[in-house]
């Protein structure tokens, strides 16, 4: 079968039009390349900054060309990291929540793509304004962190501002996207391609504790919600405006609502969310993962989720038309 | 050029697989039959129960098959509209926000197709176990009241569950579709045609001020917001997990995150709403569209919009197979 060609595969020459979300703590070398050999290109998550485990996430994918990503208002704090992560030769490197103007011209000069992730209109109009070469458009679906615009408009509407403004650029979609119906569709709105979070959080080559993967296999899509409580917790100080998916629980039932009393309490619950997490503990911590957790029955090899997940497209595209 | 032709269109024989949706106040016969008309489904709004407005209505679609929408938590408070509105032989009756139970038997007996409106899996299931002859999986791009289940998500979770527990039913889609993109994208995540709102708010028929079909043209996607003010203000009585989406302006900039001191304030509050929206003011009260406004350019007749959406999706779905 000719496999599906779009504009991202071409010109990135990739198999599939697939990138892997560079998911904080989740996203290690292992899945990057995994993905990466499976067809796609995979990003390897920078988190908040921890320089020895970026060092031994870049030695774990073993030289296979991988991508990174930042949370961009935590680099601000700590620049050093991107310096450090360039000497590896990044394929691209992704920057999302914040400007990214401060890195722009450290990224080119190493010759690493730039992709800048979007959470509405007013990112995608920054992303092209700094020449990104790649924008996502990231609806709410997403696990994680992410914002409150939805795909089905989101992702049309970044399109056409692309395509008058810097027809260049490539619109990769993100957010709920977790087989080939998902990357059928947000090639239908215009994306050259995706980033797939939840599903590879779901494979086995991410670093997640079994017992919360079978959380996710247990979890419907009605079954998350975006909340700030997890940062609260965890003291994560983020910007206005962003918000994290995770799986509804004791710990979302117990405070979503009630963000004021669990501030005033963090230095217990703080303690608390990190140990559940740390225990695998489903119940106490954040779980993340997001909607579409209710299209994953399994865990499996990244490789072949992605490689399914093009063919499959190209299924779903060859039967309507 | 062969027509888009689905299940919807197979089995309900229409020419685009296009229905509009039922929105209170803006959907009346007019619409409903400019739909019906141009080869897709139009439905008359129910709204909060005016018989007189629907005969109206019913009257000013000329004989033209249509359906109806009711809010369905409404029409428990009346449940006479449905006995008098089943009179018109309505080809299908929508209910959406409530259990469907109570009214599902009359429905039948009256000979109309019936169509449940979900926002979440929950309603899904429940739409399944009442034998609805058609499921919608709203998202929460879509304008007015909805809840907060992506369409990228939740329309294959549906789609899904509908192929294993039901598989003559027909799954429709709705949040966030204003163009052929969102159709096709539909398609693909498994949905057999759409329920477009805002798009068709947007039309020449629909029942709404040319000042707010301004206010739309000038409004992008991230310029609304789901919020519980409107119904505060109206002293509607929505059950807990609806909101309305709505444009964001002076009046949602005052209230939103300040409901409690609304409401203490709803007897002055409550008539400035009702007078600026009698006004066509945009400024002042609920602008009642959703996210597709960032998609929506102009104001065109609802036979335009149903057809081009229709052709669109089609040259979508062939160019990229």
């Amino acid at each position: 079968m000719t496999p599906l060609s779009t504009r991202l595969t071409r010109s990135w020459n990739l198999r599939h039009p697939v990138l892997s979300a560079p998911m904080a703590f989740a996203a290690g070398g292992k899945l990057a390349a995994a993905v990466s050999r499976g067809g796609g290109l995979g990003l390897i998550g920078g988190g908040y900054g921890d320089p020895a485990w970026l060092e031994e996430q870049f030695e774990a994918a073993q030289g296979i060309p991988v991508g990174v990503g930042f949370i961009t208002w935590s680099l601000r704090k700590s620049p050093s990291l991107l310096t450090d992560v360039l000497k590896h030769r990044p394929v691209a490197v992704m920057l999302s929540f914040g400007d990214p103007r401060p890195f722009v011209a450290e990224v080119r000069a190493a010759g690493a793509r730039l992709i800048c992730q979007c959470q509405n209109m007013e990112h995608v109009i920054d992303a092209v304004d700094v020449g990104a070469d790649a924008v996502i458009a990231q609806g709410t679906e997403a696990g994680g962190h992410g914002a409150l615009r939805g795909g089905f408009t989101f992702i049309p509407e970044a399109a056409d501002y692309i395509r008058v403004n810097a027809p260049d650029t490539l619109l990769l979609a993100a957010g709920g996207i977790a087989d080939g119906r998902g990357l059928a569709a947000a090639l239908m709105l215009g994306a050259d391609g995706v980033l797939m979070g939840t599903r590879l959080w779901a494979s086995r080559e991410a670093l997640v504790n079994a017992r919360h993967h079978e959380a996710l296999i247990e979890t419907d899509g009605d079954g998350t919600i975006r909340t700030r409580i997890a940062d609260i917790a965890r003291q994560i100080a983020w910007p206005t405006g962003f918000t994290a998916r995770i799986r509804r629980n004791a710990f979302t039932n117990r405070w979503h609502g009630r963000e004021d009393e669990l501030e005033r309490n963090v230095s217990v619950e703080g303690l608390r969310y990190r140990q559940a997490f740390a225990d695998g503990d489903p119940e106490n911590t954040g779980v993340w993962f997001g909607e579409a957790a209710g299209l994953i029955h399994s865990i499996e090899p990244a490789g072949t989720i992605v490689e399914r997940t093009s063919a499959e497209a190209l299924a779903c595209l060859k039967r309507d038309a």
